[in-house]
């Protein structure tokens, strides 16, 4: 039994209006796998980089009990490089450099190893990949969830459909279930969706909290409302990653558990966003993870009496 | 002990993606009041019409036990009229046409027999006629709620804090508290405002809920995910409406209680936004409201096993 994490592991530079960095270390599969491994103990990735990748930060991985074995790393080449600056609000932002770099050719290998994964997390990533890593896998994972974004929409909406018919759990932010609905009300977006293949969607609303629609149920989770936000890159696939790791270690997948699983990841979320790149999701204890959801559940608690 | 509501009384003309309407019965008195009257039975309106105002409207108005003592009918002259136009997304609209008639000299006369009040809700007016009607007041009412808008900030803004430092809560907009506040972070946004007078302070997110600062502890409410908003004319003063009615009928004013007048403002914000105008929100049963609070409660509770 495992967790498997696919997504790109690769270097970000960064800016925001408090401050901007060099490369660091980022990509939706570290910031998933990192998230993840707070909750589970048996996550593993498949992804690719350069030999221009730290091996101090694939130890990183490692004494977070994540399993590497499926990191390729391809000499001579360069992992992929993203670099992005943060207007005012944080709520949207410019792409200054893509360079694809080793992704351009990425062929996800599954080691024999992880053919034990129960939980596939699919990271934001081409959905030719995503769907590759799924025809892989042996046996059908229990859970699979897919985080993707409004790119591939207008790439490869042709892809991206094909890929959504075979996962259970789908996250997106509300401008894409706009987008890939057509609609403008989240509950008609939702509706749509849903007769698409995924059994839950997770509409994520960024400082608004997110949305989890499924077995016609609906859950609203806050976000914590927070001073400030640091640096936003990464809070998606942490929320993911938290998410999923939830699900695995609670072991059975019903839309209560998925509840929690959302406060979970979106209290994992909180923290990423307070320091730049995934310094604070380095090395949090458990007592700060579980005395946030403390603050979840302060936050949107209320009693009516009958 | 009663709840005085001041605000407009006026007519609309409105036009959604749904459809449009003829001069129909609106102002934030109008439907804050209506709204109070689901939790509380001593409502009493202080507004101003023209005699072109409908008998029958008043008639409306006094079976849902409101009070309309206070309501001036000025011989001659018209009522004051809006006329609005909602984009696709139903978040932003155009002004038509705004006709202030008997609004261009209210002097908000307070019957004797208002003076018992100990709940007032100043609806959304020019700051110097809410401040006016609190000077009014022989005892300061218990709690004293103010909405207010955009527009006041924009050509009242002196005014606007003088009439915030006389009150208990002041319910505005996410926009509007940036506004006022000249801060981007809705936390840092409510410090500032919460240093201005208020203890407490509601920042309406439309469709993505509420926020409740106070007491150096934080509220957080969702929205009912909605299919179809038909016509949102009046939510906010619903909502407002809906918490203060609430907050008398509990009759103890502390962050618990307006947590659950949130919620109950909210359900009757719900209701207020599928039909035109007060259409909704003039024959809602116990029943339907209990229910459409229960709805809330499914919709944001979760269980975190310790």
């Amino acid at each position: 039994m495992s967790l498997l994490v696919i997504g790109t592991v690769a270097f970000d530079a960064l800016e925001t209006p408090f401050g901007k960095t060099d490369k660091i270390v980022g990509g939706a599969a570290t910031y998933a796998g990192l998230a993840a491994s707070y909750f589970y103990d048996k996550v593993k990735i498949v992804a690719v980089v350069g030999d221009d990748f730290p091996q101090e930060n694939i130890k990183e991985f490692n004494e977070h009990g994540i399993d590497t074995e499926g990191l390729q790393i391809k000499k001579g080449e360069k992992s992929f490089f993203w670099s992005g600056k943060y207007h005012n609000d944080m709520n949207t932002r410019d792409t200054l450099v893509t360079e694809l770099n080793v992704l351009a050719d990425f062929d996800p290998i599954i080691p024999d190893s992880y053919q034990d994964c129960e939980y596939l997390m699919l990271g934001n990533l081409t959905p030719k990949v995503q769907q590759t890593v799924i025809n892989r896998m042996k046996n059908r994972p229990k859970l699979i969830v897919m985080d993707t974004m409004n790119f591939w929409m207008d790439i490869a909406m042709n892809d991206l459909l094909d890929t959504i018919k075979m996962v259970d759990v789908l996250t997106i932010n509300d401008a894409e279930a706009r987008q890939l609905s057509g609609e403008y009300s989240l509950v008609k977006a939702a509706r749509k969706i849903l007769t698409m293949g995924p059994k839950y969607l997770i509409i994520k609303k960024g400082e608004h909290g997110a949305l989890l629609f499924g077995e016609d149920k609906i859950f609203a989770a806050p976000a914590l409302p927070l001073a400030e936000v640091f640096d936003p890159t990464g809070a998606g696939d942490t929320f993911a990653g938290g998410f999923i790791g939830y699900m695995a270690k609670v072991g059975t997948v019903n839309f209560n558990n998925m509840k929690n699983a959302i406060i979970f990841g979106s209290a994992l979320a909180s923290f990423c966003v307070e320091k730049f790149g995934t310094e604070r999701l380095i090395n949090l204890s458990q007592e700060e993870v579980a005395s946030r959801v403390q603050e979840f559940v302060s936050l949107s608690s209320f009693q009516i009496e009958g």
